[in-house]
């Protein structure tokens, strides 16, 4: 069913497989027991994540799932209500457990100021007033930059300070979640800590782009990674000489300001499909979206070329990252051009 | 800060008394220990009910609320993403219980095909396809009928076909919340089993519209019964001589096809607001739902005039019921009248 | 299968009818919504009931089960650790709900300090010391008095406040199932209050040994009684006009100092059992637990004199209660004389 | 306040460190992301595991107790009783995750038959036999073997296919914490596979005793891995490029009988602390538990010589494991002598 020819992977910016350099880090990371004691890779990627997010503090975990996770877990009481862009990973990708795990009840922001932002308009009025004892209670907001279902989409700081303006005048918690934290950062180019400016906590991924085979972060105050220390053990995220991946995270750490060209990648990609006729939104970051009238016909015409997507909000995504070439975009776009 | 003037309450059809007749049938209620044995009367009430509502078994719960939680926790697994319209109990009522204790993940539908229904294309889009094992897993449909923060809004059977079959199709469970189904029913023409055609589960209440203090049931397959009966218990929603409150949900029943006074109040009621230049919806049946500048500040205002009501859906909500009478209609828009 | 001579029905104190004074109460209770107002009656219940229990406020439930179920919900945080009795209501027969729902990993203490009641040793052992924070936290214990699978055994205030005082010194919350307290008080001719001190919150039942149909009350510090409105709201068991319950509660409060008569009761079957050669531990209360070589067989051998019992903790339960005479105890003694 | 010697690490067997030859695998490792595809590493890991444990399937996870986790998770709906031995590592060391997460309500099993080990008679009295609709219900038992908090203790072949037989009897399923199977195997001189028979489910993990850096597996039926796999994504355990922490898993899985020596090192361990008057249970595999007088003393004391342990079921508990020596025995009995 696969083409014979070379595959060109977009499916991700996570299947990105850790370089020579990434695993000597690895075969030489000086570890211990996490669990019971203090790994100190780990310890050295928490300090460093904490201070490049700007929060106070950091704890890895294995996956962005787990991170997003252990934050809505800290955060949400029993039945709270929480707000969330359409099509946010906590959301849609992550099989519900903000619900059943982490207790929340989930209300949806649409995209109104432009892809994966709502007006602050929209957010005030889904957040509504406090209602009496026997209403939901609405206690955190989600934010994702950039954000992943709208194709990439960057929030720039000036529209996250008013909507973390809006949810703090109602008292909310916000969480953002920063899988991809360092691409909007390079795309704006500002550091990473100037687009956490108020969060409680963020989550954020050294395997999205940046080539790290396993692991995440999610940050906040000492007292937020304390409970949230708790939770990763609680759900099994605990592991013993997990140095050996957080040396491949400090690696990736250090390369996050080289994900430009993945940009351009994408960039390209865009350009290259319009001019073939697709619908494509114009890329803030490395995501492309291709709105295409049979979405499952379209996957498997473009596998069939070796062209390997997923979808992704009833479209189809491309992503870019580092382990592809600008040859690889122009090959791509030569089978679709060849295929049509 | 409220009114010394008699109050007319329209803050729900649940603020009526049992009247004498129900009263009597309480006190000579024959009972029995319902956890350890069967009440005789909550027998014959699960009988009655299940019979009205065109279901093999029914289940008597202390509450709609408790009702809805049953159905959904025998329903879904940990997870599961479940879909219902815009603004339905399950969703903004609740206390988020759908979510955390009965483990789903909601959607939203919109109300595209008119108040409080949404299009077959629009749940079909919802549904989506099935994903990959990593994603969310769409199992259950939540209808609403009538459907309380649309303004009571009725489904008619027609439509309830339609968006069964695209359900059905796609594999889903469908859960009807009935609260108010006797009011569909009536303003229909139909009895109230034709519209539970198809559905898997029924909740239906005594408490609202009908007079009946406590108590409402939950309908379904027998096996689905069984699992309710015993999620009830762990829910602590199991009771002793629930007979004295059957007895008066068996007279409530008795009086569901006299409901169509209150749908007369409520059509009053929009024509006096509507003359005296409020936005109001047209009401199907009992709830009248009206789009104010300022809701505070109109709730507060009609409090003032000593009428009762609450806020829904970012409205107020006036809601007829077999404690006012024709006269208290007059009066109350006399006041507003007076007031303005 | 069951005889079909008059049956004598032994098997919980639940079982009593409400007389025609509660039936009266009842027809004429005051009453209001007590979801979206105050019903006067339930609130008037809820004052008088955390008065006799010594507690700043109380809570009206539909069942002990949500009682404890609200107790352990508000108390326990994710994974907390708590301590009960061997046998204890909260472990043994409500549906696994402490863990599941309440979220708590429960652990044993044996009854090491007479039926019911472990020593003060016993507990400080079983609540161990801080673990890491990889470790379980232990932070409730809770007791029951009269504990019922120990056959109403009696804990007397001098052991209860020493098992306090070791709970107190590590910090444990304390909430006492106190279904049948009445019971104890009667038996230790204190005031239920004097059972209370020192706890976080108690529940406590009117349909068991009292007569109310429907019933129970969970008692605390307003702060406590806050939230237990709201989970009572998420579990379903917020009701409307439930003042025709409360009526009878308040009744059966009224009453609660005259169970002695069930106590002699329990007395003489025991007796009486003892002189049929039967194992039986010598009753505090209303509880008579027989300890028998075959239980299905002995239960179904009861059953087949009309002796209606159930099992409780390996053994046959026997429970007298008001709607038994002295009389029906002679006559359950000779039919197992006749039978045996 | 720790000792300027060098450290002595008898903490666990999971602090061993991954050698050159496992990091060698590591950084050679064939990867692909193993979330959205297969990566070839873990195949091949979870393929071998299966076979090793006798199970049709295997699945990766990131620790022991995600695998229990899951396992419990797949197996238990909500409020199911299920039986474990007391001080086992699902109820005594995974933070109530049993209970809250995966909704079971735990009951103990006492070690009558031996350290570890109940008599099928006491396995069979727990199970007791099936109550009405609103009783507990038993449907799983959790062994453990070795058993930790038991010091290690081995429960052979015979004496499990008798537990077994009695669970099986009563329609339970079995789940085995098999963390430290391979110690077992050893020291029964049978393969893995042979201690399996029977289960429903088995976890294991390669970081205990074997020298991986991070990973367990949780093995079963292919039904049963398929519910784990998706649960394990939910939990946010799913990974990436796992395969090089998979590669380290399979050099562990190679060196499973190469144990030996360390059970032999925990002999002469419990000898000399005999000798030296310690109260010392005869360790079956690689942990020896000491009961002392009073443990933080004896914890600290051991700390100030450079012997680092840990408490387990109120006892010192010392782990000998690969990165020990020989002589690190001897070096720490005659610090004990001098210390003394």
């Amino acid at each position: 069913m696969t083409s014979s020819v070379r595959p060109i992977d977009f499916r991700s910016d996570t299947v990105t497989r850790p370089d020579d350099v990434m695993r000597q880090a690895m075969a030489e990371a000086e570890v211990d027991d996490n669990v019971i004691g203090t790994d100190p890779t780990i310890a050295r990627l928490e300090q460093r994540a904490a201070q490049v997010l700007g929060m106070p503090a950091a704890l890895w975990t294995p996956s962005g799932t787990m991170a997003n996770l252990i934050a809505l877990s800290v955060h949400l009481r029993r039945g709270d209500r929480f707000l969330a862009t359409r099509g946010a990973h906590v959301l849609a990708n992550e099989l519900g457990s903000a619900a059943w795990l982490a207790g929340g009840m989930p209300d949806l922001l649409e995209h109104d100021a432009g892809p994966g932002r709502p007006t602050p308009e929209t957010l005030a009025a889904a957040i509504g007033t406090t209602g009496p004892y026997f209403a939901l209670r609405t206690t955190l907001l989600c934010l994702e930059n950039t954000h992943n279902a709208a194709g990439g989409a960057v929030t720039p700081p000036d529209e996250h300070a008013r909507l973390l303006s809006v949810a703090k005048q109602s008292g909310l918690t916000v969480h953002l979640d920063g899988a991809r934290i360092w691409h909007a950062a390079v795309a704006l180019q500002v550091p990473p800590a100037a687009l956490t400016v108020g969060v409680d906590s963020v989550s954020a991924c050294f395997s999205k782009g940046l080539g790290a085979p396993v692991g995440s972060v999610v940050a906040g105050s000492e007292e937020f990674v304390e409970h949230a220390r708790r939770m990763r053990q609680m759900l099994g995220g605990g592991v013993r000489q997990g140095g050996v991946l957080a040396a491949a995270c400090l690696v990736a750490l250090d390369r996050a300001d080289e994900l430009g060209e993945t940009h351009e990648f994408a960039q390209r990609l865009a350009t290259g499909l319009t001019e073939h006729g697709w619908r494509v939104t114009p890329p803030d970051t490395n995501i492309v979206l291709a709105d295409v009238p049979d979405l499952p016909t379209a996957l498997s015409w473009l596998d069939s070329l070796g062209i390997r997507t997923v979808p992704m909000a009833g479209k189809v995504r491309f992503t870019t990252h580092r382990d592809l070439s600008a040859a690889d975009i122009e090959e791509a776009l030569r089978r679709i051009d060849d295929g049509a």
